[in-house]
């Protein structure tokens, strides 16, 4: 399944949040699980079990800095799509239903 | 923790959800943790796992039925205020700071 | 339609947001459309163009007090069923199906 | 601003959802706005107005189609940092902080 998480650190006092996000990309990063950073979350490719488990430390880490956080997961899971490659597989198709290349 | 759980079933050839996410919602008030449900979602109060648990029950339900789910779960975790009741505290602190009863 | 509006003002300095949370919900509630807080956001019921113009005057209060903000809006519109009263007869829906009364 | 945009027909009775959202990928191509696609959405960086613009024809495309449309819109906006290009910036900011290059 596909997952887009989005981890927002509150009450740090400072409206740029990258220093914490830093950490949880890292994570993801060391997950060994496929991933592709956005502007507004990382999406990661996997099973139930691994993402959660990830998301779990993801939320670990950031309350061990701040006092309070808002994580958004979004899930896209289809059982008649069960292999992995989604994650680049999904754009691939839009692109060809639009007959060209997007920005990526 | 709190957590809005929003299940979305893909691909039923129906504008109506209702039959699906009656399924949801049952297993939501099966599960023991405090909950609300809302016209947008269903908020939980428990602890990650718990919660987690409970939302992989739902995403399975789902895909039983389904061949697609999207679901979003929301996240809002506090370390500065652990206990429980957070879900009616929250709007009643709202309540408090706007001076009048809101509509629940 | 019916929107639901979550509103995080960032770099405020402190995990509490409900003194900001609380000028939002007093612009909706000002607003004339019907709407139900919840703990996780508030679901409000209109047109697409009186749902926008509040959602902005919502994040431009925000702005006032914080440097930044992060705000959800999730739409559920039907055109086949365009009258009024959805964000009352979608739990309503639910009940009826589950066959017992839900929290809410 | 950014906004991420994430566009669901419901009741079209298909698991594949890429041809319905071709059409609103080529009206976020066609907007003039810089946008990033990914897999779980679309990124558009712009004002509020032409952001909520383009999503109202996002919104109509949909359902001339479908009978119901899901849409999430989720914004980022800072006052602090008005100008444009923070599309691309924020990755950069993170890829920065982690010390390495981040898949996109």
């Amino acid at each position: 399944m596909l997952a887009l998480l989005d981890v927002v650190p509150i009450g740090t006092g400072s409206a740029s949040l990258s220093g914490l996000l830093a950490q949880v990309v890292t994570l993801i990063d060391q997950s060994g699980l496929d991933y592709r950073v956005g502007p507004m979350g990382t999406t990661v490719e996997g099973e139930w079990d691994q993402i959660m488990a990830l998301a779990k430390r993801c939320r670990d880490a950031t309350l061990h800095t701040a006092d309070r956080v808002m994580m958004t997961i979004q899930i896209d899971d289809r059982k008649d799509q069960p292999g992995a490659g989604r994650i680049t597989a999904k754009v691939q198709s839009l692109e060809a239903k639009v007959g060209k290349p997007l920005k990526q």
